[in-house]
């Protein structure tokens, strides 16, 4: 019998090569979206139109009720503006959204424990850390511990890329054929991905890295090369 | 400075009695109430009523779209009939709603790191601890340890009764002159405590054992005698 997974997929192009990896690995594949009453609501659809491209059932949830929890984010605020910038410098906290991760985590355990899957899988990279607290490798490994122990036949918690950089998601993502330009990323939320905010400026940084060419369609295609490090543009 | 602290508030009389021993200590409170497509979504209106007389905000959220995720259990899907008979007893495993605490506590503390609240508490006692793993401690304590890791200004997990039995927090309850009378623990959610289901024993018998005047109006009053221990009727 197949080994079943769900996988976290908000849309954007870790979760989605991660959803590929897993198909690649053979798993029984069942992707969970949630809505949180994020302003880069786009995403959102992103992940249904990749999820039937890599026809892995799709249960999508819109929880944009849980607004009032997570206030303070400029993500989930829109009083708060979208920084712009690299991904890891100090103004990227004010993105930072309220322990999103273990609430998506727990949702997605409830649903392995209901369809008895083995895995729950996202697809936080190395990075994340400098500014997700719950992407990094600690809460990860603290997180897995308490699924094991929240039912008596739990699910495994596993973030395969944790350990690698978004450029090598690129470049897994080329051998692995995945459709990127379905992908999207920017906090921003707009049709077109800004080209300013910090995970536009590290979706362009990662897959010039990669010496892969970017499918993506930058309102300001121009911004990312002066602000990522010199040494990496001399690479 | 109050230190502030959210608390799970289901309507039940643990939750209840919890909500009303943290304003004893003079915590700053916000209660969190969760529909999650829950048969007894009679303690629901509990919740609000119990939360108005304990004069705490309350914020309720209905995420009965959750109900794919939580399949399998006699208290979400409603194909599946509610167990009779003691709390403890075998056929009560089926009651157990999956991963329900880590979602609802997950909840409760991004409310919290929004909110700057200090600490994130809910009432498992040790009575859960046959039926409900997440309940017990040893997952109160993994998951508390992933909620130090969530957040760069995490709260606290607490769970200050879960090392005391429910007829102890009858007897507290008693103690704080908590309004028993407006908490609703039954699992079958008619309108009537049903008194045959597990929950109904479970409050029947920690009001006898407490030997505190039990408020409750049961359907079947006398059915908690029968499946009780011999020798906790002869206490």
């Amino acid at each position: 019998m197949k080994r079943k997974a769900i996988c976290l997929l908000s849309g954007g192009l870790d979760s989605t090569t991660l959803l590929f990896y897993l198909r690649e690995m053979d798993y029984e594949l069942l992707a969970l979206s949630v809505g949180y009453g994020q302003r880069h609501v786009r995403e959102l659809a992103a992940g249904l139109l990749i999820a039937r491209e890599a026809q892995v059932p799709i249960l999508q949830l819109n929880l944009g009720i849980l607004g009032p929890l997570l206030k303070g984010s400029s993500q989930t605020s829109f009083d708060v503006p979208v920084p712009e910038g690299h991904y890891s410098a100090d103004n990227m906290a004010i993105t930072v959204v309220p322990n999103r991760n273990m609430i998506l985590l727990s949702l997605a355990t409830a649903w392995a424990i209901s369809e008895r899957a083995n895995l729950v899988a996202y697809a936080a990279h190395i990075g994340d850390h400098d500014q997700y607290p719950d992407c990094r490798q600690v809460f990860i490994d603290a997180l897995r511990e308490a699924i094991k122990l929240c039912d008596n036949n739990p699910p495994e918690l596993i973030a395969p890329f944790s350990k690698i950089p978004k450029a090598k998601i690129v470049s897994l993502a080329e051998t692995l054929k995945v459709p990127l330009h379905l992908t999207y990323s920017c906090y921003s939320g707009g049709e077109k991905h800004c080209g300013r905010c910090g995970t536009c400026v590290e979706r362009a940084e990662a897959f010039y890295l990669a010496g892969v060419t970017d499918p993506t369609e930058y309102e300001d295609a121009e911004y990312w090369k002066k602000v990522i490090p010199d040494y990496e543009l001399k690479k």
